[in-house]
């Protein structure tokens, strides 16, 4: 054996098995790709969190950060209506859901969760080897389409769901969770990341259900994803134990500025929030009109299906030579269409113009 | 069972039975402490650190982080002699040492490390359920007292070497590292906080042992504890193990932007890294006049044990109580003697005057 295979068999079997990550398609620097891949926010962040950010970017910054983030704990539980203690902040909600893998799950415990949802939970129960129980989404577009939804297996310790999922767009009613809070003795984690573009949130279920955790991230309608922000809200006694799981300084000095500062600005998020929304709905009304099948969404992204004619994979590609960079999904069941993230008034218009085109050329 | 004993039955039995994590002592924003007890750098980052994150704090804080840090990766890769390939950037080079053991570890592996070193290795052993295997670490003074040092136990998947170590400040030479990787099989992490002190590193072994991992901070010699930057040098198909697991952008836009200035203003490190060793060795000095006995450092604090008459732990009290925070160990076998980072020259000035007074008024 040489040196090198010496070294990787020290390697985790586990590890050595998964995939290299591939990162999203990132646009280069000469490259004028509108990005409607990552459900990023096109507008910025608010001028008070770029205000801030360069007040604090100081000498200050030689010091340890607080490590539970005082000021961004006590902003979150201000907005959310619950305690500081009842918050613990992390390097993006991506974080948050590895420390609950960390704080609950050992080797061998089951954990569940929707598919198609968040490409990141089988990812997680692959490196804690656990055992993954993925259960079936169906495309819900009315709200008595919950009834048929299969229960996630009494024998998983831990569920995640994301809501509203990703890339269906559909939001879980607080009344659906509350029911599967007692149908399932688990922990059920309401992964929120995009609940600011959605009408409900699990947040009235905290107070009687110390079995929720729900994660949230700064990332999507605060405009913070290159900040990397994210918190967990749940019972104190519950975020004393993820506590101990994270590194003692998790969060950066600037990112607790930025993420304070954002969550304070309540009035520049509404406002483009309300953009938001409003162009989703243009978005999905155009879209529909030009024969695409189009999910109703509650989140920054909408999922089409466009007319049988037209593969998703051909249109991806035919959009991403016109400029523009949604995102297709190779595997089913997912790869019938594409997840499109809303953009600006004026990106939208470019991204309709283009698919117009795509369409009445090609029938 | 209520509900609350309920959800916490479901939290690892591992994690139920650690402590929670005490943070450190932070002064409040009204205590004027002087502050020597985490071992930040007296001095500020360099001014083209803060111009460059004054000039990033701008609307591209909405769009996700390069995931795999790739100017910083460049930069760090340039000044340490390899390829970017070779690099690995983290959020801290505690999420450094947490992948590691997430790419290495799985329950039940040894890991080994010398006590007293840093104190995260064992709460990453509890967490990961790997045995750990301490080894004691005598105060070494002299070359010579490596030859009676213990070798790591060959069971051992990995060992942590904290060089320069802490609280004691020796450097264990790169002869030394060799002839270790050479009789111990495992992964050699060279954990090298504090190596920007110190004379030599172990860099020149990277080449030809794929087992050796070097992990870098940014929070000391480059003043930026506050930011959160840290890196892994290793052979690049070690780092392509440790990339896979991850999050997927784990390092913000702007500890990228920062941790690329500090690392390309070289001449600003020098001048602070001169600085501190020149006031280390004064510190040395002084309190071995005031009949201390100092260990020989080559970090950025000194490990001072009072003479008889005084306990540390009393020392410790006296000076927080004239305003200097200092760090006292409270377990064997490093209960007898105070950790004192190397503060600007007025603060070692005023810090002398207090141990002084000290002394003196109480023998």
């Amino acid at each position: 054996m040489n040196r090198l295979d010496e070294a990787l068999a020290l390697v985790r079997g586990t590890v050595r098995a998964m995939k290299g990550y591939v990162p999203g398609l990132q646009p280069g620097p000469g490259q004028k790709l509108v990005k409607l891949n990552t459900n990023e926010n096109p507008y910025p962040p608010s001028p008070r969190v770029i205000e801030a950010l360069k007040a604090a970017a100081d000498g200050t910054l030689r010091l340890y950060p607080s490590p539970d983030a005082a000021a961004l704990r006590a902003e979150a539980a201000a907005a959310c209506g619950v305690q500081p203690s009842q918050v613990l902040c992390g390097n993006g909600s991506d974080e948050i859901l590895a420390l609950i893998m960390k704080a609950f799950i050992d080797e061998g415990d089951a954990v569940s969760y929707f598919v198609p949802s968040y490409s990141l939970y089988p990812v997680l129960a692959v490196m804690a080897r656990a055992r993954a129980v993925e259960i079936p989404l169906p495309r819900l577009t009315r709200e008595s389409d919950l009834a048929v939804l299969p229960a996630p297996s009494p024998r998983a310790k831990l569920f995640f769901l994301t809501t509203p999922n990703s890339p269906y767009g559909y939001s879980f009613p607080a009344s659906w969770v509350s029911r599967l809070l007692e149908e399932f003795r688990g922990i059920v984690v309401a992964d929120e990341a995009y609940v600011d573009f959605a009408e409900e949130s699990s947040l009235p279920l905290l107070a009687d259900n110390p079995r929720l955790i729900i994660a949230r991230s700064l990332s999507k309608s605060s405009s913070l994803a290159g900040m990397r922000a994210g918190f967990a809200l749940a019972h104190e006694a519950i975020i004393a134990e993820m506590a101990k799981v994270k590194d003692s300084y998790n969060v950066s000095r600037l990112a607790q500025v930025a993420a304070s500062a954002a969550i304070a600005d309540r009035e520049y998020a509404r406002s483009t929030r309300e953009k938001v929304v409003a162009t989703r709905a243009r978005l999905t009304r155009e879209l529909s009109g030009l024969g695409f099948t189009v999910l109703p969404s509650r989140a920054n992204f909408i999922f089409a299906v466009p007319p049988v004619r037209r593969g998703a994979r051909v249109l991806y590609e035919a959009l991403l030579a016109r400029g523009f960079l949604v995102r297709h999904f190779d595997s089913a069941p997912i790869s019938d269409g594409l997840r499109i993230s809303v953009g600006s008034d004026a990106e939208t218009d470019a991204l309709l113009a283009a698919v117009r085109e795509e369409m009445n050329g090609r029938q």
